[in-house]
């Protein structure tokens, strides 16, 4: 196995294969990156044991083969190596017993590499029942609910988002069961039969990375315990969770007593003083009085030790009963976070019943859900 | 105690206070900040073990007095709580058993606060043998020996750089008994009398953090346990160490048998890559081998796990005996960091004695000294 390639390009494409890799392999070979080179291509593979990341770079002007071949390498010396070596380009050569030689003007690594027979295999995924989505709409969906998902692994099926993907519309769900975040929008080409899957949080995340700025298409590959994505020259591959996603429309309430409509930025901030002083206590939980009445909105925060904050929050328009509800600020910061519109509408009914955050916008479909405390 | 106050002119001083205030402090009371306000000047001070810092604001349009007294508040938390308010200005107004009211626009905080008179009091120095140098300078030459103190307290004098001060020059010297780095600067108006301090490295990295990038005039006073350097409003204390600095300059070879000069950046970036390596085993050690026969110098860092490399290593000029060399590289790479030419000369004698590293320009007086480690 011996070939020259531009350093850069090299670089961009390993950048996104280590990705996959994590520093905590639980088999000692997935802490190494596979390359396999043929007359073609230069495939790197990356794997954890939830993702596993494969990329092709194609014979170019920048990719010179000598001898194909294949070599697997410690991914996170050789990914350091490949970035601190002088020059344009470097060469790359597998010589006995898995030595291999990277150079580079007036540099030469001799690495111990493994023998990429015993790298696992990728699982074969049929693309009949694949579909294309836009990048730029899978990267938003990720992005407003991943972060609502569990991270106590006690009930696994929690730790995903569960999408619902259908002829005209992507719908998502991820709860921790303290907060809720659905999100659904239209697609033009969904696939013909609907598809339900639920992907790792984690996964969400890197996939969320891998897609980037940009607005790729994306090809959605569902297999029976993995999830194949095709983005151009990348596939990513996720481990889907097993089991049955709890219905969580019955979660949603459908009716309200109190509501108002408020400033996206205003809310943040006051929440954001308000918190300093919770994040201090044991008690994490700011609360919030609105006055319907006297037209009045306060927030307050409290630590024993430090003292207390309120903040009188200006609003947009306020109606309905009075309330009084105690809340964990960042729940709420997250649900702020997520929001894609101005100013938000947020939902109660009982001070012990879970309230909805959700946009002043009627198009736009987006329902977040937070439970709030007992406090007396 | 009651005043007004532009917030970003408080939030700038601020920052510099909070440059001696310990998340572990050792007394509970030092982990606050003490503010004392007199008809003239709001005076802020924090303090650890070694540092003090005293910041003196003039009244002007930009801080209203209504009302003197003296406060010690929560460092962090009354930090945090100044950076997020909302508002151009803020008011503060201490309130009965020291809770102490912070408001601005509809943000209101009320924090416990704690009676300034249990605060420890600065030491008074007399500023009879002060003199004054430029803060340029002295960061200068905190910079260029300060990493080379040492970390373990086991001989307490060496964590401290020892300076000199003299009516022409200013002499600094640091080592941690494994390297050594000693920088002389002339200077115009030094004291009369010379002047001998050994200064904790960790108050002279904050020290060179105040004095920033600017080039205020700063005035020394040392006192019989403490410095005082005064710049502008700002009153830095550093505790000074006691004892007798080691005769440092017995250590400097006054001849060599082989020497090299050697571009900065090319033998850094070498050095970068060889250290990759031996990072990843238990010998951080790389082996130079300067042939003054063949005029090749390489470098090699050797990991028995992960593999090793080998630097051909161009160079400007190199004469004098063949010699083969073992060292830290981190030690050279701190040494080359520090360095203010474009290239260095190294001059060595034997493979087990110090090599020292100096500039490629006579007129500049600094000489770093690094002690090889046995190989074989």
């Amino acid at each position: 196995m011996k070939f020259t390639i531009n350093r850069n390009l090299f670089i961009d494409n390993l950048n996104n294969v280590m990705r996959a890799i994590s520093s905590r392999a639980t088999i000692p070979i997935l802490s190494g990156i596979k390359l396999v080179l043929t007359d073609d291509e230069l495939i790197l593979t990356g794997s954890d044991a939830d993702i596993s990341i494969e990329i092709k770079i194609p014979v170019s002007e920048d990719l010179n083969v000598e001898s194909t071949g294949s070599i697997v390498l410690p991914a996170r010396f050789f990914s350091e190596i490949i970035k601190k070596l002088p020059g344009k380009d470097f060469s790359f050569e597998v010589k006995e017993s898995f030595q291999t030689k990277i150079s580079s003007e007036n540099s030469e690594f001799t690495i111990n590499g493994l023998d990429a027979n015993n790298y696992p295999r990728l699982p074969e995924i049929p693309d009949e029942s694949s579909f294309v989505i836009g990048g730029k709409i899978l990267r938003e969906i990720i992005n407003e609910t991943q972060f609502a998902v569990a991270n106590d692994e006690s009930r696994l099926v929690l730790c995903g988002v569960h999408f619902t993907f259908s002829p005209n519309a992507i719908k998502a769900v991820a709860t921790d069961s303290h907060r809720l975040s659905e999100r659904t929008i239209s697609l033009e080409n969904g696939p013909q039969n609907e598809t339900d899957l639920i992907i790792p949080g984690k996964s969400l995340q890197e996939l969320s990375r891998i897609i980037g700025e940009a607005d790729p298409e994306i090809r959605v590959c569902p297999g029976d315990n993995q999830v194949l994505c095709q983005i151009g020259n990348i596939s990513f591959y996720s481990r889907l969770l097993d089991g049955n996603y709890p219905d969580t429309d019955r979660l949603l309430p459908s009716e309200s007593t109190t509501e108002i409509e408020i400033d996206l930025a205003e809310l943040s901030s006051a929440l954001d003083r308000a918190s300093l002083l919770t994040h201090a206590g044991r008690n994490n939980v700011v609360d919030l009085d609105l006055n319907t009445e006297n037209q009045t909105v306060k927030l307050t925060g409290t630590s024993a030790e430090i003292g207390n904050v309120e903040e009188d929050v200006s609003f947009k328009n306020l109606q309905g009963e009075n309330l009084k509800i105690s809340f964990n600020p960042d729940y709420l910061r997250d649900a702020l976070r997520a929001s894609i519109t101005d100013a938000v509408i947020m939902k109660f009914t009982q001070p012990l019943r879970p309230f909805t955050v959700i946009p002043n916008k009627e198009d736009v479909r987006f329902v977040q859900l937070i439970t709030p405390v007992r406090t007396f």
